[in-house]
């Protein structure tokens, strides 16, 4: 399935091709019977290739897909095959091309942190931000979910997590919040963010579920949780900023437990390379 | 004016927070009043600071605009100051912000490119691709004309740009082709795209009006134009393919027009800091 | 705040007025000025009153909002005020008037179970279910938070809820499904659904953070909690299946944590009184 | 024919699961085939089955339409089969079940208020008013038709109805009035609502084509049909306020020829069973 | 009011202007200040002129609305005037004029119809058709509003009419389908589409409300009506199929009472001059 | 391929159509199978057929496609065929038809203007403006490519078209404007408008690509030409204001090379004849 809904893809299809494709119209070959082809070019954390599929085939072609979002392709690997008019092919191919691109970027830098941090710690979550580009939560989702990572919060209706935002709006002892978002929030584990291993503390006493460690270091991180062995709270411990491939293991190493990441968000696109040929069939 | 209108500006909020603030609403400090600060933390080229502003206003907001897009500006300088209740500056923080940090870093990124490029060559122009995040082309655009550069084309629907994808489809002399175009489109520039020294020639001289030489290395560019020079054909000379701001004023030197680029898109977001705190006055 | 976007509210609007008040245009009165009074004719939790009083703006007319969502009203007590052109507030009118009234009683529902239930376990939560008119969502969860209450979940994306229908798909201990889902959701609660006292005691020891017990008498959750207090594990306890105001005290009493209830969306709408006069000052 | 559009499926469905269904993706059972089956609980009349199987198909399922919109089914009957993997079926389950078991309450609560009144009257229309949840007209009016009735009016568009509220407005004599909107509205029957005998006469008199009567008791239909019978006016007769059940045989027997009644929005929703299981096959 | 919805009228820019004005930014006179006039050119009724006001506020102009949808305008009148930054100015300009030229087109032609009807038949009738340009039924019925008519139906939904082309599917008596149609819809006027005499005479005995006479000339109208008087039917008779302005006052000569047309959508533009200056205040 | 996408073109049936065909059902023939043709009833070019029948598809008719937007049709030849039940054919009648009527017509009208042209001088291009209704971009421009013509203009945001509006707020040289134009947008043809001889030569000697002559008599452009003829300015020549069918020829003959017309857009409706009848098969 898809992850967009059929209007999502075709305002896609819309921004790029909104009153046709004026240089296929100008050639007169349109009509011509074409097929198009596309391969990973180097190898990647395929993502978004059935929206990629379905826009092709709102163009009127007919499209085999050739592997999943979620699989891991080496370099050369064949993604898809579309056939149609010259006119379904040149007007999609693009929109399509550029979704796989991006979001297998954002996926393939996803499986990495995956991968170095559960080299070490085999259970640990990667839980990806919503720092995502404003407008593409649903392809921003299913990329992180295809590398492998959950979503740390859709946004802010679904989550409680306190940050020293919120908390420069109130004035009583932090047992208190912790005891009115209990009642308020039953079925959710109460979340908040600390930067430092006093405030973490204090936060674990509270009585928060998980501990959002904001740029700490791996060494504090260890020294956090072994303080914290030495009391009755073992609150998740979830470390975020600056998180990325390079340091996921060392965090997972010092004994995280999430590591709360929007590194994926700046990778750089993996290429998808296109051919496109005249059906002589 | 904000890039986006009022539908769009809404839907990115809504993505974020469909339901309300579950944290500041089990906080109950939704009532507090505040004030908000967005900071620039590095320089940047300020992008879509506009739409952000709509966005905190349509929270409820008062909001002071206090830089513009398109804004060259220091780090530390102010972006934004706005006044409300904390329920509607914590809903539309992150949103407002992360829409200016990623998008200042396009428009950061555009602008490096361009003062690269002009330094040696005044009046080229830097365009930018449509291989933007699918869904993103009104900011994409924003930000690019904030970084002070064009777009080489919003789409399909209004240039003229032959690829060999589109001569695959083809079985006529280039002159045959460029003569229908002509004709087909007599208000566009024809372009197209070359690999090679070879073809470039044949395309000018087939009256292409804009070769869009595709991966030439600066020195194969300024070969070119030598060849040309000493023809009746004066092609707009383009370059594309791996053109950044490490070898923009390469290519200005070796005498390209137009600089074709998509890496303004894989900029790492530019940090915006953001300070809230309740309202004393 | 409203509840809903512009886009939304103007849909409403538009669903009753497509193309303008055929009887205000023929009648030729639209231009007359008037007042337009809100009342509470029965007791009742006001609900929606924000949207009420945008749709009336976006009718042109000034509203003076005389009550907020979420407050107890006694009858007759005023909700809201309207000046403006007849056609105006006859074209707002009625759809102003059945948002407030149907989801006013939904909350007046919503809040006679947390009272119900909150008179015997001031620290009980109720959390009403997505069981809303399909279309609705964003009302509903005004509604219910008018009300008093909080959702249960908003949909599947943000919660792990074990239902037997997920478990015919499952060939494990349960224990293997609980650890599974603690490393693939590690900031959420783990909550499942049971049907029995013997499978709510399996669901406790395999790990469950919630227990959502399905059609439960009060006598048998109280059961079910003395037989946990007896082992390591405290999930919390929540009920469903039938919970409404006449049985909520009972539930709260046998020591349930959350009401997890349908039954506000079956409310009787509240009547709001309208009354509509020239404008004589 | 489903009543809603792709657009409003896709909608409803984004409304509960925007970012896919987070219990069936940690559980890992999505790939699973499956099959689920839809049966009536109870008695009821059957809505929106077409659209609630348009939905399960937007979910990848193949469904099989075992029962129709309008059909009154028994305890038991089967409603609809959906084949397909876990993931689409467990994705689309409660939005289709809820549509059907609210919409269903709706239409079932208008079938017997129509089978009340025809009864003892065979002719009588039975006519829903437009007090359905705002936001839900399209599906309001099909449950409605299921229902065996008509809407009284889809919205201010399209009919003509004068109110007190408008006659505040109006300083004329009712006959200059009805003749200003027969000139204006010639293809349109005019509809007054009045609400005691002697208006309801003078309304007849000055020529409204039908008579609302708001809140009269049966026998005083009975009378105002008798003393109409002594006139040359005989406007259709409707009954509005506290139509019900109950009461509507006795309005039929007095002689209305429409009852107007919201009273069917206000039904309980009637239960659809679920079945879901591994398709074996 | 304006006749369309906020985000429909953004819709109306964004096809114009969906990525900023290339011509302005690029001259780079977007910030300089300007007032904008629209004037009559030549004489016309206009139509949705609050609607381009309302697209120029969208442009961040402010506009004094110096006319009003339904006068009637001589030539060199004003219309509106219009102050803002030049890039407001050149944004909304095209829009708004074309929106009220074609739509002043429309309603003028309408006009003239209406009032060469009534000069013969002060109470006569004109009611536009639905064959308005498909995507455009908002500004159709505003403009048919503003011309002085009334729409004959807004589409399917809300009127009885009885094609020939429903006929080909009913084998029984026309006085049976009047009978089943009464009982259906009560609240409705029962109107036909006749082609002759024989069989309008035939519809109104079965008790048809109105007859829609197709391509009568007026002299069968008067026949017809003339016919009719000696006999207890007189239903409305209204005249469709090629009625324009230099028929109209024939058929209120004949005696029809409501006039039905398509043929103002046939107007051609009213022009609307614009006149642009630098603000030199 | 449709130009409209799905969900437009359920919103052109939703606005015909939004809750159901009340004659349809009244009548209760909607089950009954039909056959339903369309044939040009005069001669005309066909267009938007594919989006006409993609509409009755969504009303679940199945349609055989016989002719394609482009072609021309002599009076009699068939369009399409539907089969369905009377109920989708009923349904989607009269917005299929008055789409394929009222965009025929522009077709039409602009294939007169195109082979006026295209006898006098084969290579001459007809481009239509951009003052199509608004709200209609997408018909527009499909029927502009099915005559034969191309875009002027699709909007503000793709080409640069100096007018004196823009000139109002410049104070330079035209060679300085043109040299700015030409930095910035060195990939387009540097269009403006021009009213006077003198003028022209001016900005042809300035260095504008195409001179857009508005309302030049043919004479005039000749001597243009002519002018043009003895300097090295040789911009492309086109004509604008008032071209029409009857003088496209003469501006040919003058040396035009683009005629820019609005006139189609005013082109009176191509009628097409709709038979349905019952399926006796």
């Amino acid at each position: 399935m898809p992850a967009a809904t059929t209007t999502e893809l075709e305002r896609l299809l819309d921004d790029d091709v909104p009153h046709g494709d004026l240089t296929t119209e100008a050639l007169g070959i349109g009509g011509e019977a074409g097929v198009m082809d596309f391969f990973a070019r180097d190898p990647m954390v395929l993502a978004l290739a059935e929206d990629a599929a379905a826009i092709l085939r709102l163009c009127g072609c007919e499209v085999e897909q050739l592997a999943s979002s979620g699989e891991r392709l080496a370099a050369g690997a064949p993604i898809l095959r579309a056939h149609g008019a010259a006119s379904g092919l040149l007007r999609g191919w693009k929109v399509a091309q550029t979704l796989i691109e991006i979001w297998s970027g954002v996926a393939t830098a996803t499986r990495e942190i995956v991968e170095a941090a559960r080299a070490v710690s085999p259970g640990i979550a990667i839980a990806c931000t919503r720092k995502n580009t404003p407008g593409t939560k649903r392809f921003a989702v299913a990329a992180v979910k295809a590398g492998g990572a959950v979503m740390h919060r859709l946004g802010l209706s679904e989550t409680i997590l306190v940050f020293g935002e919120h908390r420069a709006f109130l004035d009583e002892p932090l047992a208190a919040t912790v005891a009115r978002l209990r009642s308020a929030a039953p079925e959710k584990k109460l979340i908040t963010e600390v930067a430092a291993i006093d405030t973490a503390l204090a936060a674990a006493e509270a009585g928060f579920d998980v501990l959002q460690l904001e740029k700490f270091t791996p060494p504090d991180v260890a020294t956090l949780i072994q303080r914290l062995a030495a009391t009755p709270h073992h609150p998740v411990i979830a470390v975020a900023g600056g998180v990325n491939a390079s340091n996921a293991a060392a965090y997972a190493q010092a004994g995280a437990q999430v590591l709360v990441t929007s590194s994926p968000y700046m990778a750089k696109p993996r290429d998808v390379q296109v051919k496109i040929r005249r059906d002589t069939k």
